[in-house]
């Protein structure tokens, strides 16, 4: 999308690109270097190329003195500005001095890029799986949520699946407007959708609902994690692209899928949010989770008991006992009874779960047990 | 109905008759003998007249290590076997012999029999009450159950009710399917039920609440009990012969009134389940519970205040000072109060109880005299 | 409204009228004068002028054994009868002797006389303010319902308002029936209602919510007093006029506004509810909140965002930094995302606040600022 157009109430801005920059003293050392980390330069930095005295190059720097080796993240998307962001620790030692301050940096009309990856199912129904990748040198918040949504997409397109996916990698804020802005049709379709952001940390996995608050992925994730340490916030309007997403005039059913709530850990936005501040094991285990969560779209259907006057006789189709010791066996055997008691062509899988406080998998299995007895069929 | 008759998914069995059962040593002494206990014997048991070492009745014996002074209570109706159940003890004192072994029973086409009762009342919607009658020689599960339904036809004989009353007396499981499927239109006519079992043990009194959840039954019962000790429990799609009424097809008003819940007490299914694990006080406490729920069921009609423009003048009615203390005047003047208010043609006088967390023969009484003043008439 | 009116199911009883009255010991001492305290007589008291034995004069007279310096207040207006209410410090001291009784009063056809103030607004619909008249000599209830509700007469004659108002200053129940009775047109103009009573004394502010229970009015006082010590009752038919006023004919938005509920704080109804009994504080407290619930009903309009797709952009308004500390400037922005958010045409200003559970005003002032700035108008 070009600079310059206009997204309903925002304007594609022009495209930043950036070679060099760097802070040298009078003896040519490079004290500030962006090839050390590109999180030194304020995003969005205009081009400078002065000399200034340290006093006048303070009032350009931002530091964290409560971390003091940290290098904070910024960012000045709406007002044309430049700055460096360094260790507090080595603001201090900077000496009075006269400062080359080189930022080559260009602000000019071109692009606004997201990428989009498509993967056709059954059904022209979209889920929509989107992330942010505007800091992916970061690496919770972003690079985790591109990740994640990568090794989604490598999975998805080896599934035959009941839905359409769309998995947008784009920008904040601004990707989200954009994309919406542009795909009227593909809105529509969005049947449900998931935000991903922050899915490497070590805390423990957390939902965002939509603004419905009930919608069938508020549901589904909720049951999904039921059996994990997690904790599910209500919609509030801020926070990631949810919030364009969940506007009144789209109002679609899309929560957030992360693990720590951003903001709230002192890593976020900082050099500190390395490599070190994720884990494999998270990763996987919200790769596994979102996994889940579409199992359980992918078959949330109503089903109907075609015996519904009495019980079926479950003995007669070997269906009375199922492997397994004692009290497995009643377990799947209440499974059965319930599935069978509440597949009235109202009741979804994930209704029965909800209700029984069983686990989704158990209703599933049951259900489709019974489909290959005879007793049970998809509701049309 | 006969056997072999196809009732829904189900078939009406053979007919199992049983004349004697034994096994006896060498000596000719009987070691097991059915005329001591008919529990002596698994249900259903086919016919066997064989002589076999101990090894060989051991794989065909039932006992309760834990208990082992007990005879526990087993059957196998769908699969056809043989088998005694006896005392623990009894069997660890059996010797290595030759055993007589002889059940004397058959199993045969004949009939499935049930009882029931029929009470016509003012109108023609029913009120089914049910227990069960398979296994008789156990006292709480089920003898009570048949004693107090026996009582409940003594007393309803003797009423004018609204509502005709239906109450079967059935074998589980099989006589509930053959009358669900044998009596269709008297089906349409249920308008509240209750499965009775188990009324007798020590324990307090129990509900289970039908399918619906919040039926007029499940909200009756539940006022009756709140001012007793009591448990209410959500309805599963296990346990009596609820199972078959609220299946999907029929999904009727009928919960379940008990005391213990069964299977959880250690005495459920065996020879200790006898006159001595019973209580007249807790019959009769069931008994008069379950004529408390039936009052509710019979008087629980919308009023409609006659002068809804402002309270009524209770005082030149002669209302205003009832008899007794302070407090009970006031109390019922409330009473009276809260009847006028709620009676709008919208709150039945269930409704009315539950808002005002009043007991129900007080807002009953309470609607009865203002009736009885004509400032209130039951709503047609 | 004359005597013998009928009013509903009410009559317009006779206009009692008090000179004097005394009890005179046979030394001609006033030992009780209605001069001293105007609850010295039964209200309602018919005349008397007679002489008596200490004997028959006691069962006139009525004390408080408990509180022997207070004197209680006490009527008879349905049963004709005369008495006295007086310390039982000094009925105990009364000596045996001959006592000239003289109540010199009139019960006789008159008036019934309310006050009414109506304030037009720029609507005909209406919100009804009533306090109740019948005991003004005792200070809380009810003179401080007659302050209080005097102060909003002067203070709402000043105002733009919205709605136009009613004040009604009336008897207890005998006056709200009659206005009730002869107000028909009025009476279905009644939007939002509050009985005032109780609003001087040290207790906190307490709401009982109408009959239907979730009203505006219902939902705009909680909202005002979740910021304050207070309590909510429900509903019930007994207390003040709201008895009336949520008779199921009129079933109307009326809650009461009060401090401490009436009856539970020993000093009602005796000369002990005098000044020393009521705040100033507490009047004045009483006065702002109940302004503060007015304003609520004044501005509680539906909103619809103009630009529901996407957020707009706060920036390019100068809406995205607001004045104050980080911390203001945070949460007054997520005032403003969530009234763009909520603001669908569907939810009032106090659904919004009620889901956010911010103050009503920063709702409020959140969205007259987007109307401001041309991003939010009022849903017609």
């Amino acid at each position: 999308m070009s600079s310059g157009t206009q997204v309903f109430d925002w304007t594609v801005p022009k495209e930043w690109n950036i070679r060099d920059a760097y802070v040298a003293n009078s003896r040519g050392e490079r004290v500030i270097d962006f090839h050390e980390s590109n999180l030194h330069v304020l995003n969005y930095s205009i081009p400078v190329n002065q000399k200034m005295s340290l006093n006048e190059l303070s009032s350009h720097v931002y530091t964290l003195p409560d971390h003091p080796d940290w290098i904070p993240y910024r960012t000045s998307y709406y007002n044309e500005a430049w700055g460096f962001c360094m260790q507090h620790r080595k603001f201090l030692a900077l000496e009075e001095d006269e400062y080359e301050v080189v930022i080559d940096s260009t602000l000019e009309d071109g692009f606004l890029s997201y990428g989009e990856v498509f993967l056709p199912g059954r059904e022209s129904e979209e889920i929509l799986l989107t992330t942010h990748i505007c800091h992916p040198s970061m690496c919770n918040d972003n690079l985790s949520g591109i990740a994640v949504l990568t090794a989604l997409a490598k999975a998805l397109s080896t599934m035959d699946c009941h839905y359409s996916y769309r998995l947008l990698f784009m920008p904040g804020t601004i990707g989200a407007i954009t994309w919406l802005a542009t795909n009227p049709e593909a809105v529509t379709r969005v049947r449900h959708g998931m935000v991903l952001a922050g899915l490497g940390d070590r805390g423990s996995v957390s939902y965002k609902k939509s603004r419905r608050g009930n919608a069938e992925i508020d549901r589904a994730v909720a049951q999904v994690l039921s059996s994990h340490e997690h904790q599910i916030r209500d919609f509030s309007p801020y926070g990631y692209d949810e919030r364009q997403f969940c506007s009144p005039g789209f109002n679609l059913p899309v929560g957030r899928f992360s693990r720590s709530e951003y903001a709230q850990y002192s890593e976020y936005h900082t050099s500190a949010d390395d490599i070190s501040f994720v884990s494999a094991d998270s990763l996987g285990d919200s790769f596994a989770r979102l996994i889940e969560v579409l199992q359980v779209l992918e078959t949330n259907w109503r089903y109907r008991n075609t015996n519904p006057y009495c019980e079926p006789q479950l003995g007669k189709r070997g269906l009375y006992n199922q492997k397994g010791s004692d009290e497995v066996q009643q377990h799947l055997r209440l499974a059965l009874l319930w599935v069978l008691n509440l597949s009235d062509g109202d009741n979804s899988l994930l209704d029965i779960a909800e209700r029984t406080q069983m686990p989704y998998l158990t209703i599933l299995n049951a259900a489709e047990t019974l489909r290959g007895a005879g007793i049970l069929e998809i509701e049309s």
